[in-house]
């Protein structure tokens, strides 16, 4: 994760065909497969400079060192998820070639159930008062209702969305265009720990990597892929918020918008996404409700402890729920060791055990989930 | 037109099958042709009760006085058209049954050829400021653009509509659910001088009637009919702009409608049109002039002149026509003496002619209009 910017393609690719253990061999060898090559540039249309490519992946070696990052994370409080994971949110696929190569997750929601029945509620970071309050509004009402909320962690739109949501009692979740561990804005700080304790923080972006204009766009795709459906609260003609409204069009999400005064220059964008019928004019939580519940809405019922029989777990991942302790909570490093598998398959299978409810987060690790 | 309420369909198919003078001769003898009314009954699938009909009719018997009204009329400055005048707007057609008797009109302008370019703004008596600031902002860029603006006479939206078309170059019309010599409200006063001088006040009903609800509600009817197209600025769900919108709708035309903040009561209205896709969500008088303008922009062209051959007029029409002086302005009633008419036909004529391009009306009556 650390050799490719988020939203890489070719990577992305590389690492669909070979694993990521494969794909990293290729960067390291010097040498990409030219089979894949030749492939890629044949769906292309035009050759693929493997030289640049390459040298670029390469430059980031020296500073790849996939086991001191977990070993980092797991210092923080972070887990990364990867797909295959029972935490893995499979809708993120629709991303194809563009797919999160792994997720980046701090906090003690379950990211895979909690976006079940989400909604990503999205808008300018110069938010009028008039957005900032209703994206509080919408978010409490969503919140109230069960609904997750998905935005960003700027200021504006996306943290009265998250304060709204936070007053109700369903999970929010942060997507962030820089670690999990940077807090940006920095003023949002106590925010991202309130979203840590009721929901999850979340990045494709490896700890320490600080947020640029692009991470912010490639960011964007994720929050449109989590959710069922975006409403853009606020929006400027120029606001990254339509950017995220575009990917929602794509992945064939549904789309809302919030009307506001036509003499607002932040709600040009809503109006301009609700006269091109892009967006569903919605003016409240309810109505939000009303569209993205509208198919499957006995898709997601609350999970009340294992969902999986124990019997049909994998060996390795039964030998990682064995080595869980009962009450107080072991770290994942000490759960490896007794269990006797490497770091990155103890993190990996206690996020599938804790997806399907076998264990939970507790104050120092992990301990067993008590049936409810 | 005083014997019956404005927008009384068995009236109005009376007068369809016998003509104005017909039906009054069948409602003086107190008896209704009985081929029309089992023809009615048949249509509506149930007995008419002819007797609570005639009564009410002819308790007004004594009040009705044509000639009366006509000479009245012409002492204030009104004139009367009705169907088949040239100045008869026969949009007004789509009413069918409904379609008024009659109208009165009060101004300068020509009617119908105001009406061909014509968009209604509509919305809440009690608007926000920023329902009347987006009113104002409406009529102006119409009227800019050459768009005549229709509305009612009331405080808020309407007020604010007209006195953004006054600031512009086109025609403003408001039709009111009252005689055109009644000025309700009275503060209105001051506005409707100013719309008799740049446009033309309207109403079917007679002079002296007062505004009732039900009369408010019956002349929306004639607001939708009249114009291109209808615009909500502002509407509470109660409103009674949503009652013109919808006889926009059952009358195929254009029906917009005005975003504004999800806080606002005032917008309500507004959005649940938007959400239903009853009516197109608009921010601005460009987008209004789009929607309206997009089939027929080149229907109406500016007359400049008579556009009918003298030779096409018929012998009473031409009569009257040699009855109008070239200079200073001659009344309707010394006119219909000089032409050997009566003055109802007299009165027809003059309208017919104005219409036409023909005659205009002179500070002291009619005058020959001389080409540009």
């Amino acid at each position: 994760m650390r050799l490719a910017d988020a939203g890489d393609r070719v990577m992305g690719k590389l690492v669909a065909a070979y694993g990521p253990e494969g794909a990293l061999g290729q960067v390291r060898r010097g040498c990409l497969d030219p089979v894949f090559v030749e492939e890629l540039a044949a769906v292309k249309g035009r050759p693929l400079d493997v030289r640049r490519l390459l040298e670029a992946w390469r430059a980031r070696l020296p500073a790849t060192d996939p086991i001191a990052d977990l070993t980092e994370g797991e210092r923080l409080g972070a887990r990364l998820i990867v797909p295959g994971d029972l935490e893995w949110p499979t809708q993120l696929d629709d991303l194809g070639s563009e797919r999160p190569l792994g997720l980046w997750l701090h906090g003690d929601a379950d990211l895979r159930f909690s976006c079940l029945r989400s909604v990503a509620v999205v808008g300018s970071r110069a938010a009028t008062p008039y957005g900032a309050h209703v994206a509080a509004e919408f978010g409490a009402g969503l919140s109230e209702a069960g609904w997750t909320v998905i935005s960003g962690g700027a200021y504006g739109v996306d943290a009265a969305a998250h304060r709204g949501a936070l007053a109700g009692v369903a999970q929010t979740i942060a997507v962030l265009a820089c670690g999990t561990d940077i807090a940006y804005p920095a003023a949002n700080q106590d925010l991202f720990a309130a979203i840590r304790s009721r929901g999850v923080v979340v990045s494709e972006c490896p700890l320490g990597v600080r947020p640029t204009r692009l991470r912010f766009l490639v960011r964007n795709r994720v929050i449109a892929a989590l959710s069922r459906g975006t409403v853009v609260v606020e929006a400027a003609l120029r606001s990254g918020a339509l950017n995220t409204a575009g990917h929602a069009v794509t992945l064939r999400r549904h789309l809302a918008a919030v009307p506001g005064p036509v003499t607002s220059e932040n709600s040009v964008g809503c109006h301009r996404l609700i006269r091109r019928s892009e967006a569903v004019c919605v003016t409240s939580a309810r109505e939000v409700i009303e569209l993205v519940g509208a198919i499957g809405d006995d898709l997601a019922p609350e999970p009340r402890g294992p969902v999986l029989p124990r019997d049909a777990l994998d060996d390795e991942t039964r030998r990682v729920l064995e080595a869980v302790p009962a009450r107080a909570g072991s770290g994942p490093a000490t759960i490896a060791v007794a269990a006797g598998v490497d770091l990155l398959t103890a993190l990996s299978s206690l996020g599938a055990l804790a997806a399907a409810g076998f264990v939970e987060r507790a104050d120092q690790g992990w301990r067993l989930r008590r049936p409810k």
